[in-house]
């Protein structure tokens, strides 16, 4: 956790800036999003100041999600939801630069937008086979 | 894995239905969205079936989003993105009742419609510190 931050979700992590927080562990913490999309919207992030899901040291990936795991289902049970929303933006569309990840109780007709649109109706074959191997090629050049 | 059956990922998984590969370990299989928001948009699915996150084994929860974060790391290289999207939904707007991870290269101005929408602007206190209390109750009641 860097100290003397500007980052808001770090201040929130050294108690410096308050937080209606849920969930607590050795790496992560949990709080309600103050602008909910529904109410029960959660952000939990991992105390340590990561930018985004790949900066995550991989030691910390299980850690982390397993307290997604546990505040997603006492976001469903707690809210008596239908269902939950479970998601992170990684640079484009991530309003604070600290990894974190919502989880938003659903039920149907809730009139959430979903994030699907628009999609490629048809894509073409040949685009897909290219962005196949790319995918690939990238994961091969990780080992 | 269920054999004989009817869910489609499942069948992806036995190789009973082709798919787009890109990534494949002893607990996930990641390929193409058939029908992608952009091309490189991705699904992780868990071999075992399970419908939601909070139906997976806790000692799945680590290794399978291990496989989710080398993924997303190889969409954003692969596909010279900017960011990307990494969500699930659990039940509600899930449309294959097998546990599955989106992820979807984003770029700025891409035109992908936010998920934060609508939200709401000012939410009661009481109303707030009630979804608190609840979501608290439903962790302790973990334990």
């Amino acid at each position: 956790m860097a100290t003397g931050t500007a980052c808001n979700f770090c201040r929130i992590v050294s108690g410096e800036l308050t937080s209606r927080q849920v969930f607590e562990d050795e790496v992560s913490l949990a709080f309600l999003d103050a602008r909910p999309l529904f109410l029960g919207h959660v952000l939990v992030v991992p105390k340590e100041h990561v930018e985004t899901l790949s900066d995550l040291r991989p030691a910390m990936t299980g850690p982390f999600f397993a307290g997604v795991q546990r505040v997603t289902r006492a976001v469903e049970q707690g809210m008596r939801a239908e269902g939950s929303f479970v998601g992170l933006n990684n640079r484009v569309s991530q309003s604070v630069p600290h990894l974190h990840v919502h989880i938003v109780p659903r039920r149907k007709k809730d009139g959430l937008r979903g994030f699907f649109w628009p999609r490629i109706a048809h894509p073409d074959e040949a685009d897909m086979r290219r962005a196949q191997e790319a995918i690939r090629d990238a994961l091969a050049d990780q080992k």
